[in-house]
């Protein structure tokens, strides 16, 4: 590895990826349990002492997160459901401790950066990160960066269009019920079919109907940021042609009423996260 | 008025609104009836040329549009429904009649450039404008540019919930029947009350349902872009208590979730569009 080397942090909610890098080349790996704040971030913190010096760090967290320059509280986690979690600051404790430029965006916004660096929208000029998972999360580049705004996207509360004729579940949303994330995500599908979805066979229904809504909320994002590239990945998506189905669901929503990007699988898979907080360390240095 | 003069067209279904200006300033202006391309865009020519020399002009059209500066249609408007605009090029006669660099950009974008230069938005670091009239537009500023894309963004066709049982108004819209323009804009009002919409007392039922449905779209848009601020007006948004509506709405879906912008009145009312175009033709003579 030559050149300049910087620390890379995925923070998850059930785990944090350590890793040290240069160019997109990953050199060392650790993972860590997220337990309580505190000690994961010492655990953190010495996994990157211990490969220093390093030129900068990037951090791609769970949230919501304080991305405001400008606030007392940026940098922290703030609003997050997880237990402990709420109003914690993860950039200050870095940087006091390592002495070095901390970056700092949500885990969507740094894929949707890593995956059109090095991955599936290289060749696009701006990109939308969805990720279907335990949730639904998406991050966009606009404009050449990440958007950030008031807060950050939050694109999986949206409200979609939900026929409780056809689909009487309320939805899994603690907060909206059923938004996109409460008819969608994973937790949503075990709840309405009473099984895991990775148990449903890929003839069942629920196939038909995760590809509407996921059609369903791609398209607002569509119509609203014209991204040239769509990345859409998460655990969901590991079903054999659902992608595809979706990709057929957009297409009739639109109409041909606009152009439609391509909807394409991620390329760095379970590596977007912590390959974006490379990304967003090498950023730091290149300003 | 001192410093380099330009010319702004805003280029409209009804009307073109030509102008010249300076700073801020419009020192001139002429509408034209928006008849065939020739004819429109002839006069609109002999405008700019009466009031020669111009340093550039700016463009902000109804569309869709190609904004696109590596394609052969890039300033044509494209697939319009208009009679006869189809496939029109509008910045190609320009430029060669005129002789200067022609800013392009949809009508809305243009308004959120305004806005946020010289308007509602003067003192947020990004603005979504959405005009509610015969059509719902929305434009944005995110990281200092208007947002292109594949595209541009069509905001106004996004799918928001519908419960058919309390609203069985199958929507307006010709491409998509019940997306947010087709249940929410002026036409949408007309059909599903029988009457034109500025007939219906403040009290009707009609003011509660619509300022929901415009509130389903700005979540989305919120959630999606995070916008520091929301410019909402047209000619729906002249109802008295309207826009307090449609934020208490937009308050009540996000739930405590994220933070909300504000969501305020267009300052530049209808000369947003105009000065969206004089902002424009500024821009080129920056870079």
């Amino acid at each position: 590895m030559t050149g300049a080397r910087f620390g890379a942090l995925e923070a998850g909610g059930t785990k944090f990826v350590c890793a040290v890098g240069a160019g997109r080349e990953l050199a060392a790996e650790m993972r860590i349990a997220t337990t309580t704040p505190g000690e994961t971030l010492a655990a953190a913190i010495a996994f990157f002492q211990a490969h220093a010096p390093l030129a900068a760090v990037g951090v791609a967290s769970f949230g919501p997160i304080d991305l405001d320059p400008r606030s007392p509280t940026h940098g922290f986690i703030t609003t997050t459901p997880k237990p402990g979690w709420a109003s914690t600051d993860i950039v200050g404790p870095l940087r006091r401790a390592l002495g070095v430029p901390v970056g700092w965006d949500t885990d969507v916004n740094a894929a949707a950066v890593a995956e059109q660096r090095w991955g599936a929208a290289r060749d696009a000029a701006g990109v939308v990160y969805v990720t279907v998972g335990t949730g639904i999360g998406g991050g966009a580049v606009v404009n050449g960066r990440p958007v950030h705004g008031l807060v950050h996207p939050e694109m999986g509360h949206a409200r979609i269009p939900h026929d409780r004729a056809a689909d009487p579940f309320a939805g899994a949303c603690p907060h909206h019920g059923d938004c996109w994330e409460g008819l969608a995500a994973a937790p949503a599908l075990a709840a309405r079919w009473g099984r895991p979805p990775e148990t449903l066979p890929d003839d069942h229904p629920a196939w038909a109907l995760e590809a509407r809504y996921l059609a369903l909320g791609l398209v607002n994002v569509i119509l609203t940021l014209s991204p040239p590239r769509v990345v859409l990945g998460g655990g969901v998506l590991a079903r054999a042609g659902l992608l595809e189905r979706v990709r057929g669901e957009v297409t009739a929503l639109i109409g041909g009423y606009v152009r439609s990007p391509e909807i394409v699988a991620p390329l760095l898979g379970d590596r977007s996260g912590v390959l974006g907080a490379l990304a967003l360390a090498q950023d730091l240095a290149r300003r």
